[in-house]
């Protein structure tokens, strides 16, 4: 066998992230491999969000300056902006992904007003393609393999997933911006299956915006606020198109006409979820002083363990891989087909072993190395095989369930 | 004395309201007249706050379907619903008010493609206008008292607050929706100051579109989702520009092209913060099973017994009316001025009464009448007269605060 149990046993003796497990709140008898696409709570969050509550019980109105609820969406942005390879002031946290792909599209679509070309690929996450498709003057999407080559002067702006939320590719963010600079296009990245799962250097390629999502590997909660990041050098003159409040110089004067923030601030519109944000913001103490570089590194090794096993032992049964083979070309995530998945992916949850579904046959497992073992991955793959050798799936069965999920 | 504490008692124990008050987590000893700006805990929120924090926890990713997280934001926005007159597929809950004014904006810009012009009024709440001013072609302000006349065949839409967040005047629905009207013009209402505290019958004026923010009389927490209502009959056509996974007919197809919702569902984009949601949801449950009718009498009677024994005690240390003297005419709030305003409600606040204020000297009184009694009326301005007739503000001190707030 490639990996016998006493190995990962021993792999896990030697994990230098083991205790971090202890840091999150997850039942005891369940293996999670879907924190790529909701994050379990952070402990500490739990009491942070409860202490919350407690202010506004106590302290009303007051705690806007008392603890400082005013300045979240910009002291959680500077919290995780070395995640992203950013400075402090140039993230800011609020809203949705979607509405923040939005605001940056419709600035970058404004510093380029001679082009109207957006540029993506099929491969992109759905919300961001139609996004896209709402503002963009001429829309094309093209394979991800081909974005490099087309790009070409008449593109104001590409806008990329870093990592393939479906088939967990990364895309050469440093290649793809070059090449967007030297044919005068902006790049808007989005970061939501990068994020606090690979190192991501945005001022290191130099970018120019980027957005991302902080309830998948950052594990903020359901629906956690989203980020946004503008590069310093954009900061003067961008200008976001859902002028708020939030995004005035001075909030509080009650000016009648508009005047943006002179930093991040101005990329704000209305008043951001304080309860979500709040757990948000104690949920990231775990990943931003975490040594993110090792935790790569583990997240990669349980990768290769998981596949090599299910290679070995489900291959078989119609597994068939859908990432990229080579665990440095992929992010946290692998994706399998299989003729019956979704069937299969419901049959794992009865073995307690949550993985997920992406249509038409995808099933997707993400190694989250902040609370996932080498022997929960041994686990899983002996579930998966006796879910695959005995057929305790029934297709039928969730036929229908498939057809309203 | 215009009202004795005793009067003040008896009108206490003849309250068929007074307790609703237990519903709710306040501090014993503060009299709390800022409702109007943040609402205070629902025990109940708090509660099901928890319970969802739980759920999160032991379901893990399975809450979507298992908690029906995903439908919450049109259940919220059909119990809501018919606080505002609507019917329960008509409002829908998500982002926050300046983000939903922006998609109603543009959509009713796009329904009006031949008109540019976007009127409101000064009076307007600042996020209100700056939203308007981003994005209309020709924006056009007057004095609420003008809003008629102003309207004529140039203009596309007409947005105001129902009520004047600083004046609390009510601006006349019907008229003002029947005028642009005549005049081919769409109207969008913002809530804000009205939802939960008046009674509002947006179908009974046949309103076309509408904003609220939950977070002040309805209690739902700071900075709560938003909600937005769409007439039935606009349902089919309206299109709001960003176009996210949310609003889509069929968002887990993951199809590479936008197919809105049929339903309210298109006017949402990206994911809602789930635990922000949960709270407002059960915080909702007090205020839509209330007697709202008899709750806006026992508000505007509270109002009067304010106004009159301001007026009796205090107006000889330059307290000024700012707001209607009809309470009819009002919200459930009032305004006064008075030239050390701001250090006045500092001063307040250390005797336990919390006011706001408003530059450049408004100080804001707000009469929630689910969990406040006569008797808070009758000790609140027994400390504001102490406070006015003792000196017991300083001006110097809390300048440096009011140039920072």
């Amino acid at each position: 066998m490639t990996y016998s149990h006493d190995e990962l046993l021993a792999m896990d003796c030697a994990d230098p992230y083991a205790s971090l497990r202890d840091e999150f709140s997850l039942p005891d008898d369940v293996i999670y491999l879907d924190g790529n696409s909701l994050g379990p709570p952070v402990k500490e969050a739990l009491d942070f969000m409860s202490q919350t509550t407690d202010f506004w019980r106590n302290d009303l109105i007051e705690c806007w300056t008392k603890h400082d609820w005013f300045n979240l969406p910009t002291q959680i942005g500077g919290k995780l902006a070395g995640l992203v390879g950013a400075e402090a002031d140039e993230v800011v946290c609020s809203d949705s992904v979607s509405v923040n792909l939005y605001k940056c599209l419709a600035a970058a679509l404004r510093m380029r007003p001679d082009r109207a070309v957006v540029l993506s690929d099929f491969g992109n996450f759905p919300t961001d393609l139609y996004v896209m498709e709402g503002i963009a003057g001429e829309f094309r999407m093209v394979d991800s393999d081909a974005i490099l080559s087309a790009i070409d002067e008449s593109v104001a702006v590409v806008s990329m997933s870093h990592v393939d939320f479906r088939t967990s590719r990364i895309n050469d963010m440093a290649a793809i911006t070059r090449k967007a600079h030297d044919n005068g296009a902006l790049v808007i990245w989005d970061l939501c299956h990068s994020v606090g799962a690979i190192p991501v250097d945005l001022n290191g390629v130099n970018a120019d915006l980027a957005v991302g999502c902080t309830y998948k590997y950052l594990n903020g909660g359901p629906g956690a606020p989203a980020f946004m990041y503008v590069a310093k050098r954009h900061q003067e003159t961008i200008r976001q198109p859902i002028q708020g409040w939030w995004g005035h110089a001075s909030p509080f004067e009650m000016m009648t006409s508009y005047q943006p923030d002179s930093g991040m601030r101005r990329m704000l519109s209305g008043t951001p979820g304080i309860l979500s944000m709040a757990t948000l913001s104690a949920s990231l103490d775990v990943l931003v002083t975490a040594d993110m570089t090792g935790l790569r590194d583990k997240a990669m090794r349980m990768g290769e363990v998981f596949t090599a096993l299910v290679d070995e032992r489900c291959q078989a049964y119609g597994m068939e891989l859908g990432s990229p083979g080579n665990p440095e070309e992929r992010g946290n995530h692998v994706i399998f087909s299989h003729p019956e998945g979704y069937a299969v992916v419901q049959a794992l949850k009865k073995q307690n072993v949550i993985a997920d579904f992406r249509s038409p046959h995808w099933m997707r497992f993400g190694f989250a190395p902040a609370y996932l073992s080498f022997a929960d991955i041994g686990n899983a793959v002996d579930r998966l095989e006796h879910v695959l050798r005995t057929g305790a799936w029934d297709s039928e069965k969730f036929k229908t369930l498939a057809a309203v999920t």
